[in-house]
């Protein structure tokens, strides 16, 4: 017989043993099962929209191909290919490296990209950036990932996160050793942040021996979609001042506004309107990425975060960190680069650029709006509008009988429904209790990001399946669950 | 006053903050100063190739190109700027992604190019590898620390490191909380590994009650720069099955040999040649990368690793943690993709492809030479020459008033050596202390990276620094410090 393994299953460190992530958990792994069967599958699990179709913008493209390949730029018939400004840029950012795309960077990122970041939120936010407090990073989650390393020293340490919450907190925080200390959401109020909430988790952990030292929230949110309010906003900060908590601001979803009653507003530039001692004095980490936004560029992996009343020397702390891993991928520091400086009115490429994007954004309303008002069309489902950020986030009200049948085949509910959904449509989701929800409550998470022609057709399968589902367990006319 | 900050430097993680990296620590840093007042800096701390000049090969340009910009190859003039063979091949690539290197892919990476890795494995050792089993990562570095966090659970559990090592290794096992067990390399014997010694450092290490569970080696050697011959490859097989030890062969200079005597061989061929018991046991996971090899391409992040005789739970796991950072950056995977898959001969690019890696191949075998000579004709200087990897680690006696002189600043003996050099000449290096090295000895480590054109001027710097150094601190004709 072979020897027991090292690596053995029960032998690796519990902490990733015990870690769930639930957006490539079960669901997804038995769709991509499905999909090599040679069902056609709708990943709407992830926020990944250059797989359903978003085509990327055509000036950062150009830009990003010619710092790859700057030999093009030298051919006398580069213009037939390349804007003159796209040539322009390319040479900027190259002359932000030592080397090309192909030399590491400073570990924070190249200071040209940084400074141009720190540039682009002054102009956000009315407020002055440090480009030394600005790390360039390989996707968002990275960053939040070195962050929460930093704070959490051991089990007692806690990070409040919303429920429901994008499980990249959860299962990070699991895996650095910390506890997650949940606040809920309320539905009720458009998935509102209730600081009344708060209060009442940070007492309750403290009893519990839990040092509560960090504070994550998520707006416009995932995947709940809801935009906070500057007022909310504001008290969430008070909060954070008066407990001594360092806010984690997961700001990704920024350009995803779906509503014009509450745009955008980042936590910095609220904190720094209401002055001391808030604006010296409470700790800030915000967070921003290419992956989402219009650009939608995932695959480059792109981001970063901005480091506000951070001590010094822990900002030192945070450098050598990054610095094990020597660089972040360079191509995604240039798309970071033309995120945060596209092309402006009077430039070349500006009519396209702007055409491109708008087209993005308008549609991905529009479709919030179809996804929305569809979930809400279907039996048993009520769903909150999708405010902002890319998801939609259901409430199904199970039949027992639905509820009893999961049961017997070991699965939780939300889950038991969303593989039968996948089972019947190939709409691969993602379900409720992989990022947390009130007990006794079910719902499932789905991208609106299905391309605006193939909406109609998601959603009419959708329907099909929830209200066959509702009649299969329920009755025809069978009353609605207790919930 | 304002409240003590939460993220203060001696309230975070303790694993962070006892971390050291020395390849972007102190020298670097004062380095990184000096450029910005305006010092000419030979940056020869990191394995940087492009930093310091090395062209990028043009096919593979040409293609990440093409997948940037896929409307490139829509225009009629295309091969005007490419040449069919790229143009093949980026409609290759894009065939593997589902929406571009806009999307998020597997987190293990694209199927069609873990498939490629997989073929050419079987191809450089002549035994089959599974791409189920193979993950590609944003650089090796990210493949190694998920390994050690898997590893890893508390500090009770031991990973054995050279001694001279790669900060990398020490930094992240500290990171992970778990205990670095030092083995030394002996440099009488060019740096070769010591398998009684490993046993001795074994015994120790239980004594202490610590269960060692891996062992790092890494061939051709950082910062050490010899080739593990075949037979000591089956001495450290042998060893690990016996001792019941999971490997991590760091092989990512397996293409940077500069002699002839021993090419390299890989640990999966080694073990494989052995036969079972040890093919079949023995836990193996090896790394390697585009940052590399002629391909240097540092900034892209693209690297691999291959599991072999890894629990399938396991590998599983291993996978929720990839999935945590969702994927690795699809253009560094395409780079993984060309560097296993280069141009063949009769293809139209293999000619230019043959010829650019050639040149940089050969001109590398040279500068090893250059510099190896160089060090030696140094006084008080000795170093063995560099078989493979872009590294040269010259031992340094240094006198006893140098010693005494370091110990006034409150520096490391090496440190104030190297902090010297880089104020007298630019050469910005990093001291042996980073890396370990026997108690009472002193080195440095240098790439072989500056250009061929300015090896001998920086050759030159570096000798009439140290020469004066030396006459300094024990007279022009002193007597050699005892060691």
């Amino acid at each position: 017989m072979a020897p027991k393994k090292v690596l053995a299953p029960d032998t690796i460190n519990g902490n990733i043993k015990k870690m769930v992530y639930a957006v490539r958990g079960e669901l997804y792994i038995r769709a991509s099962e499905l999909q090599k069967q040679g069902k056609k599958i709708i990943f709407t699990n992830v926020g990944n929209p250059h797989a359903l179709g978003q085509k990327p913008l055509t000036f950062s493209r150009q830009v990003i191909a010619l710092c790859q390949a700057p030999f093009l730029m030298d051919d006398p018939n580069a213009d037939i290919f390349f804007p003159a400004d796209a040539i322009a840029r390319a040479k900027q950012y190259l002359s932000y490296t030592s080397g090309g795309l192909g030399a590491y960077s400073d570990s924070r990122g190249l200071p040209g990209i940084r400074k141009d970041v720190a540039d682009f939120l002054m102009r956000r936010d009315g407020y002055p950036s440090d480009p030394e407090l600005i790390f360039l990073t390989d996707g968002a989650s990275k960053g939040v990932a070195q962050l929460l390393n930093l704070l959490i020293r051991d089990e007692k340490d806690g990070v409040l996160c919303p429920i429901p919450q994008y499980p990249l907190y959860s299962a990070t925080i699991q895996l650095v050793g910390g506890t997650l200390v949940p606040y809920y959401l309320s539905e009720e109020a458009g998935w509102g942040l209730d600081v009344q909430d708060l209060k009442r988790q940070v007492v309750e952990a403290r009893m519990k021996g839990i040092t509560v030292r960090g504070l994550v929230f998520i707006n416009p949110g995932n995947p709940t979609g809801q935009c906070l309010s500057e007022a909310n906003l504001r008290e969430l900060i008070q909060f954070c001042h008066e407990e001594h908590i360092v806010m984690l601001a997961d700001e990704v979803y920024q350009l995803n506004i779906y509503q014009d009653e509450r745009p955008f507003v980042s936590a910095k530039k609220v904190m720094m309107d209401m002055g001391p001692p808030y604006s010296r004095e409470v700790e800030l980490v915000s967070f921003h990425t290419v992956s989402k936004g219009f650009w939608g560029e995932c695959g480059q992996r792109g981001a970063y975060l901005e480091l506000t009343n951070i001590h010094p020397k822990t900002v030192d702390e945070l450098y050598k960190v990054a610095s094990i891993a020597l660089s972040p991928n360079v191509p995604g520091q240039i798309f970071v680069g033309l995120m945060v400086n596209p092309p402006k009115p009077g430039e070349i490429s500006y009519p396209r650029y702007s055409e491109e994007s708008k087209a993005i954004l308008e549609s991905l309303r529009r479709r919030a709006r179809i996804m929305t008002d569809g979930f809400n069309s279907c039996r048993n489902i009520t769903c909150n509008f999708t405010e902002g950020a890319m998801y939609s986030f259901p409430k199904i009200k199970l039949p027992q009988a639905a509820i009893a049948a999961a049961k017997q085949t070991g699965k939780a509910p939300d889950v038991f429904y969303c593989l039968k959904l996948l089972e019947a449509t190939g709409i691969s989701t993602v379900p409720g209790s992989g990022f947390g929800q009130k007990e006794g409550t079910f719902h499932l998470r789905t991208t609106i990001l299905p391309s605006e022609d193939q909406m109609p057709e998601v959603m009419r399968l959708f329907k099909n399946f929830n209200d066959n589902f509702m009649s299969q367990y329920e009755g025809p006319s069978g009353a609605l669950s207790k919930l």
